[in-house]
């Protein structure tokens, strides 16, 4: 039986299909769009059915009785976007931090008067599993006005077997409640607890032997990242870690030369990790292996933003150099708390040279290969999920120009209007 | 007859109410928010009954019938944004020029190609009035739903007698059908326009000899603005037009010292203007001046921010000093296009190292002195308008610090709910 639309977007001004090639590698590919001036999408059940010139769409796909039908009256339309490395559970906003920072207070002093991670950690480990539920959806809700329909979503404040397990379940409820699609991350390699500082080994044999084989039991993460960062987790600690949560069968992420160039993105590499996230001092070694390789390079300029940083990442030598690109927020209570994928675009204009089609494929096509989901969503083609988003904007071009506001009209999330009506 | 409470607003967790001195001048004035623990706002019509604490709120006010009650549940409420510094009269989008300029093009260069203010003037003259109003309205829907209840709003896209006045009558007819306040400013000496180029004394005289007479007997603008800048109008000319300006009845302000330092801050002091906008070349001698005519200076990062531009008005300097500071949007479709002046206090914390209390103090309390409306709005005080926001934060230092989302839940303006429920 031929299947009937449930919703009918017609009338869309640019429609940005994204079809094509993925990952988008390059400047040409990745400003390639596959945009239709005058499109439609018709979707059956969380499906899409039929997408492309408004004539042809309409003409594919008998409406079922109850079908919805959207005017877009000229609007662009985008899938739905993805943010591939966020670390939205936690109770404690850290405002009074980001004011010391701002008066001049280093990194170093705040630490010392209880703050940074180890106040996260603090915090998530005391704070009751329905109050994390409720403020993390709060933060889910808010990306979903923001046009996004699939994050990553990391663990890394409980540095605890319980506590770890305690944020990934949060991430497995919300992922089964809420209309946004978690990908869970375990990242018990965050930080050294303080409990642990003088013996970071046996924290580490914790992690490889203690935590790791729960998260695998419960089946709780797909991907295991670690901040791979000088004072953190050298190239050895972090190869062995790593290699211990490849042999049980996650994929890899490493936070990766955000404060310093320490070979990071090469491990990833080397490795064969899916990503390599923040790269600010990226080597230029470091940028050929991610080439070679074709680990992404998640590029998270909010972060620099948040801490008054001058220098990002070097995203247009790495799109020179063939390396693949995605954005995301890091949303975090730290260093970048903000759920605006779309104001990343912004930043990835202004403060990275990247172009509005860039970015846009950064946080589609490109985001779905950083979380192993490349083909399968941040594209909108005949089968793929109908997740996508109709902006308040006549050319996409509007996304990075028309900054730190809200243009997403509606969201559609596996074919159900989610936001607006 | 007693008055009765239409609104209680009841278990506010902090209320910013401002109250106080007006400007707030020097770093302790500026960061004593009025700051009220556990408090709560009685309205009676469109104007403040009561507000303070819970107890003494709900103690004084007698609930009328009707009386709507909202429950703030211990989030912020502060006094209504006024954003002094906007030009939100405009059709044509200009993206593309956003994008030619990432890709590395001078301004004169997307001058050259038809683009920049020129571009906007063609846009302004050619429009019909309803859709300048119609796509005018959304601009101020979209600060409303941030926290704006007033704004200043300029002409200057029209740069003739008829297409001034066109901008500045859709600025009095929107002022009179939507929520947010606006205060008309005219600002013909914008730029030269094109068929005057070559003959700027022309141009200058219709400034004074038409259209400020058209202006004055129609009442349409209560300020005079005026790019002083090297290639607009020089110091003379300035001083010409604003002499002129200010005999006509009409208050002062200036675009001043923006790409360089030319004296438009000592111009602005030496003729007791009201604001004089921009200050990011502003002189020493500048910063003396203005501190002692108390002219407010209102800054405005976000043009800073969207031209990638690297050097922000040395805010800290001019609070040392002693100069009234208030911030701004410049919303505007070139240099600055954005409606959230929430995001400017993101900036203003993260660029020019102003605390939330500060940039608070700047787009309230100052930003009403930069319109003449010092003590009359901007504050929170029995018998001043209701005008306030509640904001889903627990904590005022959130603004800066959750940055580049919508953290407003309802904003009243003149006693009535005009965002959320």
């Amino acid at each position: 039986m031929k299947k009937k639309a449930t919703l009918l977007v017609k009338n869309i001004g640019q429609l940005v299909t994204m079809t094509g090639p993925f990952p988008r590698i390059g400047k040409k590919q990745l400003n390639d769009l596959g945009l239709v001036e005058g499109g439609g999408i018709a979707v059956a059940g969380n499906e899409i059915l039929a997408v492309g010139e408004s004539e042809v769409v309409e003409g594919k796909a008998p409406l079922s009785d109850s079908c919805k039908v959207i005017d877009a009256k000229g609007a662009v339309v985008t899938p739905g976007l993805i943010d591939p490395h966020t670390h939205p559970v936690f109770s404690m906003t850290r405002e009074k931090e980001f004011e010391m920072r701002i008066a001049g207070k280093s990194y170093m002093e705040i630490a010392q008067t209880g703050g940074g991670i180890r106040a996260s950690v603090r915090d998530l480990r005391s704070a009751p599993r329905k109050q994390l539920m409720e403020k993390t959806k709060k933060r889910l809700d808010r990306m979903l006005r923001y046009g996004v329909t699939t994050i990553e979503a990391k663990s890394g404040y409980g540095l605890s077997t319980d506590a770890e397990l305690k944020q990934l379940e949060v991430i497995r409820d919300l992922n089964q409640t809420h209309s946004i699609d978690l990908v869970p991350t375990f990242l018990g390699a965050h930080e050294i607890p303080d409990e642990y500082r003088n013996q970071r080994n046996e924290y580490i044999d914790i992690i490889i032997n203690e935590m790791l084989p729960a998260v695998i039991k419960d089946n709780l993460a797909e991907f295991s990242d670690i901040f791979t960062e000088e004072g953190v987790y050298d190239i050895e600690e972090s190869r062995k870690i790593q290699q211990a949560a490849r042999d049980a069968g996650l994929g890899l992420k490493f936070h990766a030369d955000e404060l310093k160039s320490v070979g990071g993105a090469e491990l990833a590499a080397e490795m064969g990790a899916i990503s390599a996230d923040h790269l600010v001092y990226i080597s230029d070694a470091g940028i050929s292996a991610l080439a070679k390789s074709g680990t992404v390079a998640v590029l998270l300029p909010g972060t620099t933003f948040s801490l008054s940083g001058k220098q990002y990442a070097p995203a247009r030598i790495m799109i020179e150099e063939g390396v693949t690109i995605a954005l995301s927020t890091d949303c975090n209570p730290g260093s970048s708390f903000s759920e605006s994928l779309p104001f990343m675009i912004s930043l990835a204009a202004l403060e990275m040279k990247m172009t509005a089609a860039e970015a846009l494929s950064a946080v589609t096509v490109n985001a779905a290969c950083a979380i192993n989901r490349g083909g399968k969503i941040g594209q909108l083609q005949p089968e793929m999920p109908a997740d996508f988003v109709i902006w308040d904007m006549a050319d996409y071009r509007e996304l990075p120009y028309h900054y730190a506001v809200n243009l997403v009209t509606r969201v559609i999330k596996s074919g159900q209007v989610v936001v607006g009506d």
